[in-house]
Order: structure tokens, then C-alpha cells, then sequence
């Protein structure tokens, strides 16, 4: 087995500041790694030419493969082209045929624009071969440096990324190393952790916790048999915790199993202010399943759109277990769905009380058939943190509860 | 004026492989920015000790600071404290004195476990300075190299920012450069960089543009002077579309506005499918405005409980300036609320039609003084990309129409 290694370089000064965030480079890193690559470093730098000279000059031999995000632009600020063929101690060249092709797409405005660009765009070191940009206006270009072979590609993510699978689809889906997630619903990751304590002390290199809200990723790294083996043992342990292999997140396998079961979905949510409805609304497809979901944030709206009784309130409380239960039942009933979940808590950082404290949730679920149920839990953390994780309870919540219908039948 | 540099180094394999976002690091850029650090590249590495001590051997002497991020743990795989040892030629010794300061704060059953873990959490390497951590357990440590500084903090966000503070607290704010955001509202990149074009020739290193959806962010670096002259002549171009210094996103912007009007809001979604509400009460306080959101995805859900009447859908459809007008009167009637605003269009990836293509959104503001008024956009991107732009597009309609009343009173 033979593993390549690559160095993957983002330039921008609003990447080095911390204005915007780094996507490029950290999605092609889990490509490579599904491709038998061992990606060292991620680097972001600024937008000059003397670091990435100097990062050149250390990188270059020590690698296989340096992929270089940025710098590709029209502007004076764009100094990726001249750098590299200043360490390659070769003249810029252009390569008009393939820009081209690139400025033959473009309406007649564009074009005379992209005609202004052609000296700096078209431009790449001597002795790289031009990569053609399918969304975009920037040539990329490839060139070898001894072993190491370096690749440039515009920033812009959309263009990034389409010019990366072009590479990519050259190299063949790594036959030795295979990258598996496996998502594990309800566990705190400290309990995760012990329960899984043999396996991961068996293969302690091989298995990534990686922890959101509610939902711990185990990224298990390794052979196709091993991780096959892995995947299999952590399924015989954790069972009904496991989400299913094809489906990438709760609402995906909520929607899933929503559509089997012909069944139609509503939230009525209070403290998570519609994000329950815009997580399970990402995915394409929802409005097969999802009737739609009822923000009552203030106790008005609570009593007037789900019909919570004013008793309730003024016993219970808007956070009460019997205020949850009558909100699910008021979705579901103004709806006309089959199922809905209900959410109503504290997020703080103020409304807590002695009694109930900051991360005091409640949820609901009700069904159409008459079943019922309310749970509370107490949650941790700072406003964002508390609604992300009653978001991803009340999502559990509806999906053991579509899971449990869908196995009797 | 004196511009220090740094290194900003983020150590962990979930990292490397774009399984876990990095924040710790992009987040001190920043704030080191502030403070006339200049700093030089950010670099994402493998938990492997070589890879550590080459990237000290390269950077140590070049830069004054360099600040590790992660791997500070008690598991085997944590090797920052080793590595720095190692490239300094030291041994590690054990600082009781802070860690006991640390193990005093935890249950009795914690306290064993770290009492376990002593050897590896309370280890430093030899002359250095144990750092205190105020929310977790590994001690961090300052060491000098030379003229290079380098702290090492755990990389668990939390603990990490609150110990990065306290090195900060020790830096003064930088009197010689500042860097200023303002947030310019409803203007595509393109056509703003157009308006703000002779600025931008003036001081081409001054101004970065940070669009997002609706939204751009000028990010503004220099001195004092220079940033107020800056902003005042931007103020000046853009004045209506220019959000108050002492906010920073449209949410904010619209609690305060409407806080002052004394007004209630609601909305009603159906292709954000809760977005807007989601966002509104991301912000603490929004409560005391925000009275709640009817996400209707459903065509049933739009009559039943916004009132939109049958007719209206049958001749206009529900992506139509008529229903978007229904359901924001409808939303501003069931929730009580002053005003309201609605969204509903096409997401995709399927839905669309040649009358009406995937991107086609329509929005509707409505007072309850009898005020309404709709407009459509045809927006670009994928799905996510279309309902991120129709959540901010939604917020820019309630923003301005707050703005002005609040300028007629």
C-alpha cells in the first residue's frame, strides 16, 4: 500500500483574519483521504508572495501533492501565478486557447471585460498545463517540481470545487483506506466513550469521536475489513442508536421513514424559534412529510395558535410538561398531521428560575392514533448550544418514535 | 509602530480531515489583529510529534508568538506537551501547585479521575509557565524560544477562548491599526464594488469585501484616522443600506428598531421553512418583539391556519405576490402582531416550472395599520444557497420598514 502525502494551501487575508470561513481546503482533504491520501497540514496564509514562496521552497519534496486554493483573481492582489513561477524560476506564459474556450461561454458584456483580464488571467507558469475552469473565468494550471506535483485553483468555492473533482476523478477511490461515519443518536460522548470503551482501547487510532448536539460522528478509519468489522461490532452494542448507513443526518432518516410509513409531520416550537422546521426543511423532499410547524413564541400565540389552555399556563407554566404535551396536540390537530413534536424551554441567558433553571426543556409527542408522551430534560451551555441540542431531541424523539411504528408494522 | 508576528497552529486529525470545523484559531486571528499582530498563517496539522517539531524548527525564530491549539488531553494521542519538550530540549516536569488548583474545583469522582491523569495533565515542559484553565482540566503552558513566544492551550472551544482571553487581557488593543466591519444590506457584490469603486482604487488594501446573502461586510483595516475617514465617505455613498455601528447582523438590528417602536412581529414561512424565525431568536431579548412564526408548508397549512383563501391558490398558485400578501395579513391577524412578513417560493432542486423557475421567491410586508406591499425575486444558487438569500431578503423588507416609521415619528 502506498500512500501519497499532500499539502493543502488556502490564500486570502479575510481566511488569515478569521472573516470568512475555510471550506475549501478542509473538503478536499476528506476527499483525499478516501483516495489513500495523507494530507499533513492544512495551511491558510495571506495573500503574499514571499510566504508563499517561503512555503514552497520548505513543502516541495517532502510531499506529493501541494493544492494551492486563491490568489487566481483579476487583481493586483492575486499573486498565486507569480509566485509559483517565481519559485519555479520560469516566465509566466499565457495560454490563450484555453481562456479561450473560458471567454467564448460569457455574454458580449462579460467578454470585453474578461478581454481586459486576459493578460493576468490566461497566465500560468512555463511548463504547467492549463486547467480549465467550468464555472468561472480563471485558468488553473498544474506543474510539477521534482516529485512534488503542484496544483492552483481559484478560491471561489463553487469553481474550487468543480475544478477539484476534475483531479480527483482521475485518482481512483483509495482500494486500501476507507474513512466510515457512523452517527450515534441520544449519547452524551463521555458515556459513548465507555460503552465503547474495548473497541476503542482494541483500535485506538482507528475511531474519531467527533460530538454535536445530541449526536456523536464516529469517524472509523482503516481497511475495507476492518472498518467493515468495526462498523459491525459498534452496531451489535449500540443497535437502536445507530443511524441508518444510506442517510446522512436525523431528518434525512426522519423523512425516510415518514414517507414509508405515509405518515405527515408537525413541530410546534417555542424556545428553538423555527429551527426544527428549517433543519428538517434542508433537506429536498420534505414537503412530502412536513406539514409545517407552528413558532409560538410568546404565551399569546401559544394560547390563540395551539389552543393551550390558559390554565396551563398559569399552573403549569409555558415550560411544563403539560404545556409541551398540549402544544404537540395543538399541531398536530391545526395541521392535520399524523405526528408531531413540541419543544418549550429556557434558553437563557435570562428566564430561569430556581425552579427552572436556564436549559430546562420540555418535548412532547403526540400522535394521531392517541399515544402521548412528555419528557424534560436539563441542558447545558449558552443560548445557541441549548436550542441546538433541543432541536436534535425533539428530531430523536420523532424519529424513535416513526421507527417504533415502522417495525410493528 | 511596531507589527508583531505570529504563527497560529490548530493540531488535531478531525481537523486535517475536514471532519470538525476549525474555530479556535480563525477566532484569535482575529482578535490579534486587533491588537497589531500580524499574523502570518494559520496551519491545521496531524496529532504526530515530527510534524509539530519541524513546523517549530521552521517557525520558531521568524515569528514572536506561536499559539497551539489542542492536544493537551490525557489520552496517548495528545502529544503537544512532548513535542514542545522535545524541540526544546527539556524534560517535562510536573506542576502540582496549578493543578491542584484546577482538581480542588471538581466532584469527588472527577477528582479521581484526574488524579489519574496527573502525569500527563499537569506536565509542562521545564521552564515554562503553567497556564490556569478556568473550565476545564489540562493546564496550558508559555514558554520563550529564543525571541518566540509559544502558548499551548487545550483545544476544547470553550476552555480554549477563556484561556486565550486571559493572554489577550495582557495585550493592549491596537491603537495603531484598527480593523472595522460595517454591513451593507441588499446590494449584489459586484454592483457595490461598482458604487464603492474609486475607495476601492484609493486604498485597494484597505477594503475587503465579505458578501453573503443579501449581506456584505467590509471588513476595513488601518489607523484610526483612516478607518473613520473610510467609513464616513462609505456612510456617505450608501447611507439608507448601511446597518449602525452598534449592531452586528439585521436581526439585532430589527430587536432594537422595533424594541423603540414598542411593535410585535411575526412571519410567515414556507420555503425558509423557519428560518426567519430561527434567526430572529438567535438573539437574546427577542422575546420581548418577536411574538412567533407560521411555517406553512403545506397548501393545506396556508388555508387552515394563515386563512390564504382557496381562490388564491388556485389562480395564482402559492408562489405568487397574492398569496405571500394572504399569508403576511393572515400571519399579522393570528398572532396579534404589528407587523408581518412573509416568504414563500421555490427552493428546489425540483418544483420549478417555465413560468415560475426554481429561485422564484415572493415576500409580503404587512401593518397593522392597513400598509402592505409584495415583491418577487428571482434568486440564483442551490437550495440552501436560494433560502439563506429569501431569510435575509425577508429581514432587509421588516428592517426597512422599521427604519421608516421610526424616522417619521
Amino acid at each position: 500500500m502506498f500512500i501519497k502525502k499532500a499539502l493543502l494551501v488556502a490564500i486570502g487575508d479575510e481566511l488569515v483574519l478569521g472573516l470568512k470561513r475555510e471550506d475549501n481546503v478542509s473538503w478536499l482533504s476528506r476527499e483525499l483521504a478516501l483516495r489513500d491520501y495523507d494530507v499533513r497540514a492544512l495551511e491558510v496564509i495571506r495573500d503574499e508572495e514571499e510566504i508563499l514562496i517561503d512555503l514552497l521552497n520548505y513543502w516541495v519534496g517532502k510531499v506529493d501533492l501541494i493544492v494551492i486554493s486563491g490568489g487566481l483573481g483579476p487583481t493586483h492582489d492575486d499573486r498565486t501565478r507569480a509566485a509559483v513561477a517565481k519559485f519555479l524560476e520560469v516566465p509566466l506564459v499565457r495560454d490563450d486557447e484555453t481562456y479561450d474556450c473560458i471567454i467564448a461561454r460569457h455574454s458580449l458584456e462579460s467578454k470585453k471585460y474578461l478581454e481586459g483580464c486576459r493578460d493576468k488571467q490566461a497566465s500560468i507558469p512555463l511548463g504547467s498545463k492549463a486547467i480549465f475552469n467550468p464555472v468561472g473565468s480563471a485558468l488553473g494550471f498544474l506543474v510539477h517540481a521534482g516529485k512534488t506535483e503542484i496544483l492552483a485553483l481559484p478560491g471561489v468555492p463553487m469553481e474550487f470545487k468543480a475544478m477539484a473533482q476534475q483531479y480527483l476523478s482521475g485518482l481512483k477511490k483509495g482500494a486500501s483506506i476507507r474513512l466510515v461515519l457512523c452517527k450515534i443518536v441520544g449519547w452524551p460522548e463521555s458515556e459513548l466513550k465507555e460503552a465503547l470503551g474495548d473497541l476503542v482501547k482494541k483500535f485506538p487510532n482507528y475511531i474519531m469521536f467527533l460530538p454535536e448536539p445530541n449526536v456523536v460522528t464516529l469517524a472509523i478509519k482503516g481497511s475495507e475489513e476492518l472498518t467493515s468489522a468495526l462498523l459491525c461490532e459498534i452496531k451489535t452494542i449500540l443497535e437502536d442508536d445507530v443511524l441508518p448507513d444510506d442517510v446522512s443526518c436525523l431528518e434525512e432518516a426522519i423523512i425516510a421513514l415518514a414517507s414509508d410509513l405515509n405518515a405527515s409531520l408537525a413541530f410546534a416550537e417555542s424556545c428553538t424559534g423555527g429551527m426544527v422546521g428549517e433543519s428538517i426543511t434542508r433537506i429536498p423532499g420534505a414537503s412530502s412529510v412536513f406539514a409545517g410547524s407552528a413558532v409560538c413564541y410568546s404565551n399569546l400565540a401559544k394560547k390563540i395558535i395551539l389552543g393551550v389552555p390558559e390554565k396551563v399556563l398559569d399552573s403549569f407554566g409555558a415550560v411544563s410538561e403539560e404545556c409541551a404535551l398540549s402544544m404537540a396536540s395543538g399541531a398536530m390537530r391545526i395541521f392535520k398531521a399524523d405526528y408531531a413534536v413540541s419543544v418549550t424551554g429556557i434558553a437563557g441567558p435570562s428566564g430561569g428560575s430556581p425552579n427552572k433553571p436556564v436549559g430546562t426543556v420540555c418535548f412532547a409527542v403526540s400522535s394521531a392514533r392517541g399515544d402521548e408522551r412528555a419528557f424534560t430534560r436539563h441542558l447545558n451551555g449558552d443560548r445557541e448550544t441549548i436550542r441546538l441540542w433541543s432541536k436534535n431531541i425533539a428530531l430523536e424523539a420523532i424519529w424513535r418514535e416513526l421507527k417504533r411504528l415502522g417495525q410493528k408494522r
